[in-house]
């Protein structure tokens, strides 16, 4: 019951709230607005609305438009050359968690001398303090599913090196953030299931991790109970505007989770396959090795399995005590099942058995911090095991 | 489900966590601190260690030791007028609410112009928007009752005619809190009592306004387990740190509720007694209140009142539906009893039974915001009705 607590962001949620932009103050005069390189911000007509809000503020904009679904390193440093050339003071991230991310990636690096990578800890980072405070951050998410919103973090890849690492301080946290449900409504089927998923584990993995608090509980069963109820919904139906809303909440939920607890290994083994093979989706990254990852510390922690199994809908009282915290995976499953994505298998994605070995390497060299934060330290073995056990 | 989510506060929570203010970047070189003209502060050592802090890190301090237990608008002027003339760049409220929401107040005077009523809605307040930001405050509080170290709010009463009315604005969240529970074991039986009550109904009024959302809910649920659990052994045994803390928690989270949700008019109505009978402690003003005000609401919204009464720990699955809501109010008297601060009645503070009409009137017209946050909106006889009601 020792802990720090500092969520900063001011948070506009609800179905119809980016209009709300428009009255609030901005922390600058012109905005780099960072977007991916898909070219659904244009498409879906949100670049067009963002513009707007900014053009009857009078302030003024450059767009920067490279952004890929499992960003890098070499466009937060173009991102970062850019903004200052043309004297943006503040960033807009819009968009999905690699554009919003990669917009406080650049709002650091907008600030601060040096390689990107001069501030990561783990892998080949260099771990320097960071001089400078960040360029504010305003956030406009499109999708639920990292909380980045709501929470310091960003995860980039360095592509030279696959490594995608986590970073983040108190100037990353963005100072305003939109989280219109609305926006979320042309999230294809399948993505809609990634992302919901990414954000459940982040509230599965914050409860489960060894610096939990009760207020990160609180949010974490919160939203892990509004995942399991909403997201298959959101699944068959995009358009479902109130299940789409729940699910947003959820992922802004999960997000406190990531301020407030911390994500675990699970978080690390899955950024040494996606570094690695940069197609696969984070979401999926993480699903197909949740069975086995879930399933190997359901006993470590069992209490905690039983809450989340309540909050998954599980009535496990009815259950006799020995079967309580596997109920858990056992919701887990159904959950994919109902949702679509069950049975996702790491060879599915061209990766190698004989490679496991390697990429659970990279992951406790690269994400090492995270093995230390899981309820129980997992061995090189026993992260092999688990990856070994999603293989196929 | 379409709200404003704001609380920029960093908190540091838990037993010891005063010594962790030393290793934090505090928000200026010069302070003025905030405390009660009741000498706890001195007696008890605190002043002597957040002097010591200071002068660890070599900021200068000023100290303004006048609070009342009710705090008055003088007061807030005169801590205003100090902090300009010693140039102080910042404030420390340092011990209860009174002390807190005093230095919250004296940081927005001393950097704006005319008189702290100017700036108040309601009553004889004058309503004007507040041109400039407060000095930035630092809140360490010493009790478990409030929760303003989590929230924007100050309340302020102008003794001259008696109005006891609540401000707050971006500025006022604290930018810095410290919640030491070893700090709260010195507080008396009866201010455990009373201060934990406010606590609960700072959550309850929260849980049923007509703006609460899901995660001031979330807050609100825990904060009244919390309190329903701990908050007799606190008063049993004061020197009971984990009850201490758990409470402390509780009382943090029910700031939390302030800041996302909002008192409803049980607060406005006490707010009326206590301007006119500045010894009645708010906490015990509230309680006596709460019978009446909570019966009266039961029926109005009742699905919120089962809520409540579960996290009590009412058992209600096993209750007949009727009987539901009602089971809420029976827990609140029962742990009123457990507390010793069951039967206080209006009556015992000398208050007038031909004065509940003219006081029900101040409450709605001082802080008639709100009356239109409840659940259902209050006639001035049944506000009366109320009141009557807690009079004997």
């Amino acid at each position: 019951m020792i802990f720090n607590y500092h969520v900063p962001t001011k948070i506009l949620f609800g179905p119809g709230k980016l209009k709300e932009l428009a009255k609030e103050t901005l922390p600058g005069k012109k905005a780099l607005i960072v977007i991916s390189a898909g070219g659904s911000m244009v498409r879906n007509g949100y670049l067009n609305r963002v513009v707007e809000i900014l053009h009857s503020k009078s302030i003024e904009h450059v767009i920067f438009d490279k952004i890929l679904p499992n960003p890098i390193k070499s466009h937060v440093m173009e991102g970062a050359v850019l903004a200052q050339k043309e004297d943006c003071d503040f960033v807009i991230g819009l968009g999905g968690g690699s554009s919003i991310d990669s917009a406080k990636s650049i709002a650091v690096m907008a600030k601060n001398p040096g390689d990107y990578w001069d501030y990561i800890s783990g892998g080949t980072g260099k771990g320097m303090p960071v001089p400078n405070p960040a360029l504010p951050i305003v956030a406009i998410t499109t999708t639920a599913g990292t909380g980045t919103e709501a929470d310091p973090w960003t995860v980039i890849t360095k592509e030279e090196t696959n490594e995608k690492i986590g970073f983040g301080n108190t100037y990353t946290f963005p100072v305003l953030s939109v989280v219109d449900p609305e926006l979320m409504l042309t999230v294809p089927k399948h993505l809609t299931a990634y992302q919901g998923f990414d954000a459940l584990f982040h509230a599965a993995e914050g409860y489960i991790a060894n610096i939990a608090t009760p207020i990160s509980d609180a949010y974490a069963l919160k939203s892990i109970e509004l995942i399991a109820k909403y997201l298959p919904t959101c699944v068959k139906d995009g358009n479902h505007i109130e299940a789409r809303t729940q699910v947003a909440l959820a992922n802004t939920l999960s997000g406190f989770v990531e301020a407030t607890s911390s994500c675990t290994s699970e978080h690390s083994m899955e950024h040494a396959l996606s570094a690695y093979y940069p197609d696969l989706p984070h979401g999926a990254g993480l699903i197909m090795l949740s069975e086995a990852y879930y399933t190997f510390f359901s006993s470590k922690v069992p209490k905690r399995f039983e809450a989340m199994a309540k909050a998954m809908g599980v009535d496990v009282d009815l259950l006799p005590q020995e079967e309580r915290p596997m109920s858990f995976v056992k919701a887990l499953v159904k959950l994919q099942k109902d949702c679509d994505v069950f049975n996702l298998k790491m060879s599915q994605y061209g990766i190698k058995k004989e490679e496991i070995p390697s990429l659970a390497e990279s992951a406790r060299q690269t994400m090492g911090g995270l093995f230390e934060l899981d309820p129980y330290t997992l061995s090189l073995e026993e992260t092999i095991e688990i990856m070994v056990n999603s293989y196929e």
